[in-house]
């Protein structure tokens, strides 16, 4: 059933629509015809953007979302006997129905953290039975950037996990559905998370920062991709009119719209902390580092609020919410709810 | 690397770009936030035109591409002991890079034909070793409609197929990537190629017919749908802005647009034949009975055409092509190109 | 590379050989020729005797290994988007080389336990997500029984679970490679902890208790046997001279040959377990209701007990050893070990 | 349902049981504890025989079965998007229930042969699309020594074979359940029909020679075998009381078992089928080099000959017969048959 529900709410940077840029840029390729799959100028161009923020040595692929990215990525980088490790509250632990698993055949080791960041320290203990046939053997960690609780990892944090990472014969997956926003957030150049932190495998976010659809696979050793092209066809992530997605992501990567759009949406998930925070019985529960917050609000207001605004509880047991803002909330928006939640508290 | 080309070429309906009433769609959905996933008002109004074309039992899923809708609605039907039968040209058989086996399970057993087109008849021989264990049980009978061949099945046929199948506690899936080509080209509504015939599963493609991206998942058997949304999700199809699918789905099923389009492709396709035809040496191989033509044309001849116009040879040992048609193809872009395959031939 | 040890060690009860009776069974089963593949009267004998353990409503079918006897019973339970929930110590999830995500596709969700054993109420908490498309859906709870923590379910905690089950639209697995341990220690028939209290799919050890090779997978509900030959066959299961395994399970069921062994091996775990806690330093710490001893032993007696006896170290951090009895341990066994024991810890 | 049948039918060598020195050679491992898993005198011996046989440089691991050695090595050397070239009467495509695509994820592409053997120029035309996504990338080329037909490959013809395969990215698998009989027709040493051709893997047959379960895995070049154990382990073939897999191995290949098992097989065969084709009506159609025997047989006289022996019809079509002998053929048996078989025709 649909809810009812003002234009724009807190529930996901997903519930948003595309951005007039990138809407633009999808009218404009769509010119006579090019050739299907791919082998196009919009591909061609928007690859290019992306060496220029990643590095030339990147090979990089559109795929149409985020679970195909992950996915399809990991298994271009496993065998089915190995594990990956990620945090519990992984977006692919938990919010993708088992795909990694089946379509890599790989474990997933979880490790529980209160911020959704892994350490070196939380990872040691999985590494063991290394080299017993019995054990699942550790091969990938994998880490949201930004996290699932809107935390950031720092450039040395990356490097540190990279660095243990590779002496264990691991390697480095940055699930970066919202890695716009770490990097709004850190407000550092995209390489500075990735190929210069020693990150090997990367899926880029698109459609949480005002894409339609589209996500890339990029791989920082260009020899781990050499049968990508294959796994992303089998594994039925290749768009027929590539164009498409190519035409949205070169808008995307063309005057920085990516760091606006992730800039605008970090401020405005400030601005609601800080409002909620000055509301008694409201308790923002996580640092705000991009552009999601986490409170915990009483559980009777939580039904009385979700009348009017469709939001996700984030922990019943904890009674914590997560409300998370996008490309195209407003002040005014924000300042409505702000009023909904003083009300429904007071 | 990139094939220069004329604005418009015959290499396939997937290099075309977007109808301009499906573009209008989706920027008219893009409005405000809607839940994603799917629990949208666009999503439930283009599920209830698919309903009015194919009848109220039904139930209808948007995925990505026509490779995820096939092996998606295959693997909701099938065990992975099972088998599929296909015609040896079918899409499933030699153009999904091995997805239908590596999704589902199952083996794929093929059928030689002359036209794309399965019969019963052609189907039985490979009806045996029936529960016994060391051999893979059929289950699933696939056709494509329009077919790989550009042929087209007609109603009594699809009836023939349907009450053999299910006389042997087999399913019948109809690949539509163009069914909107064969019930254009046979002048009959959707359902009665459908519904009406007895297909348990079809894959309605949108791509090839004006869409940007898209394809609908629909069963004719709801209770054969009841695990389906899980297996979208996990099979990575589930698209978070689901709306932009379905208003494109709708704008497609609003003022027979479908049919428009793939009348025009057919009747494009229709003069492309009767024109090649007057050429000598060249042969027209297929019934043109959907947007397809099928060619010999001598060898040397077309390495000479391929400089101009991209487009696929269908079989190298016969010297035979394939020409698309589509949506946007003009009488004006077929006499350019029947202009040059006359001066090349003669 | 080898270790040297005495002829009989406490590391596994799967290091032991075949029980005299078995063996002899499988002598005599080598006339002449039967049908392959299960075709035959010794397994139709074998059949019969489980039938009479467990039930004539039972459908049994044997595999080569547990391993095998798990993966393929949960695949006949399961849908790849469908969770197992299971002990965090369970064999499946941390013996099998991550062979059940890899046969079924599905998620393994896992209960921290300290003994081993599952409860409703440690289980409650995966039921959420129900019917959401986003996350695996819990389908099986797979219990061990005698568990790897060597502990025992009593029957009324198995119904508790098969409710438990039943009221949330689950089945019950029970991993029974050591099932008679578990019957013998317990002193109730086989039924009394299986068919009695609703399990719906039961893998039934052979080879810890005495037999060379072989497992049975049986299904307490026929109707979800239906397609399990298939299964077995395409997951590499069917024995080709199925005759020998039978003739083992049959000589195994035949004058509580089972029984004899399993509560032979349960009582040299007792007396084990009685001895070495007598020693200072030496700290039992699970309850001895099977053929398995648990014990801190200090960490710097255990390297020098290892240099004569092959055993596994079962927590690094608590420095705790597991200690396995099997059919064939001697009290003059124990002696000597204990004795060894005692020596080195002074 | 059992059939009723004398002491030795020649339905298939796998209804025969174990011969008399493998059985001695299990027993005789019988003698207190030894490690799990391999890691046992019994396995190193073994390992050590193969060696003998087939070169020091190989890599040997036993499992259970043919399909567990098939579908288990083709996954260790191919990629899911991968194909594998067989005869369309191989083992693997026909006999596996499918077994290799669900294993592998590859597509099998089948070649049609007179006598089960592929040839280069068989396999040619199955080498397109090379690099193209959109097509599963041909890797393997599986054939069976001896075919499923009872014909044999020369040592040249494997030469041919492996010399084609490398020069196209392709590797040779063997599927040698009845290697040993191919050998013994051949008259040459193992190794002159593996790894002095060419061959890249090999799975080596017990069970259809005189053994009671196991079959091993043999990698021709070490590399390639290094993720086995995993892949072994975590597809259920890794056997815990490995010692008796082992030790039959060692018997198989102590003083030559191994060929005199197959040459009395293929002795007997031979003399079969010479005493067929003086039979009216009967007609043997495949050269006998193996232990297989082909004829046809008119229908209305194969069911009165089956009320009697229990055989299987190759071809219904062409009331082709399959016959077997084993290792335990009888010269008394042969002629027990063939008076029937004449009374029967007469």
């Amino acid at each position: 059933m649909t809810k009812r529900q003002p234009t724009r709410s807190f529930a996901s940077d997903n519930n948003a629509g595309v951005h007039p840029r990138v809407l633009r840029a999808i009218a404009r390729a769509n010119v006579g015809h090019v050739v299907a799959y791919g082998d196009d100028p919009y591909t061609q161009s928007a690859i290019r953007k992306f060496r220029e923020q990643l590095g030339n040595d990147i090979e990089v692929f559109f795929v149409f979302n985020g679970t195909g990215a992950n996915v399809l990525g990991l298994q271009a980088l496993t065998q089915p006997y190995h594990a990956v490790i990620c945090a519990e509250t992984a977006h692919i632990n938990v919010d993708e129905c088992g795909a990694p698993e089946r379509f890599t055949g790989c474990k997933l080791l979880t490790v529980r953290t209160p911020d959704g960041k892994l350490t070196p320290e939380g990872i040691k203990p999985l590494l063991h039975g290394i080299g017993v046939e019995h054990h699942v053997q550790p091969r990938i960690i994998s880490i949201s950037q930004a996290t699932e609780m809107g935390t950031v990892y720092r450039p040395a944090e990356l490097k540190a996990l990279s660095d243990f990472a590779h002496q264990h014969n691991l390697l480095l997956h940055l699930d970066g559905a919202r890695i716009a926003n770490a990097a709004a957030g850190l407000k550092v150049r995209l390489r500075e998370i990735t190929a210069d932190v020693g990150v090997d495998l990367l899926s880029f976010g698109g459609a949480k920062n005002g894409m339609m659809y589209g996500e890339a696979v990029v791989f920082f050793n260009r020899d781990q991709a050499a049968g990508f092209k294959f796994i992303r066809k089998q594994g039925s992530h290749l768009a027929s009119k590539m164009r498409f997605i190519s035409a949205q992501f070169d808008a995307l990567l063309t005057n920085d719209l990516w760091k606006k759009n992730a800039a605008h949406a970090n401020r405005m998930a400030r601005i609601l902390a800080r409002e909620l925070a000055q509301i008694p019985k409201i308790e923002i529960t996580q640092k705000v580092e991009a552009n999601g917050v986490f409170a915990i609000v009483p559980r009777r207001y939580i039904s009385l609020l979700q009348k009017q605004y469709f939001f996700y509880v984030w922990n019943e047991v904890t009674s914590e919410v997560r409300l998370m803002t996008s490309f195209d909330t407003t002040e005014s928006d924000i300042r409505e709810f702000v009023v909904l939640v003083r009300q429904t508290v007071r």
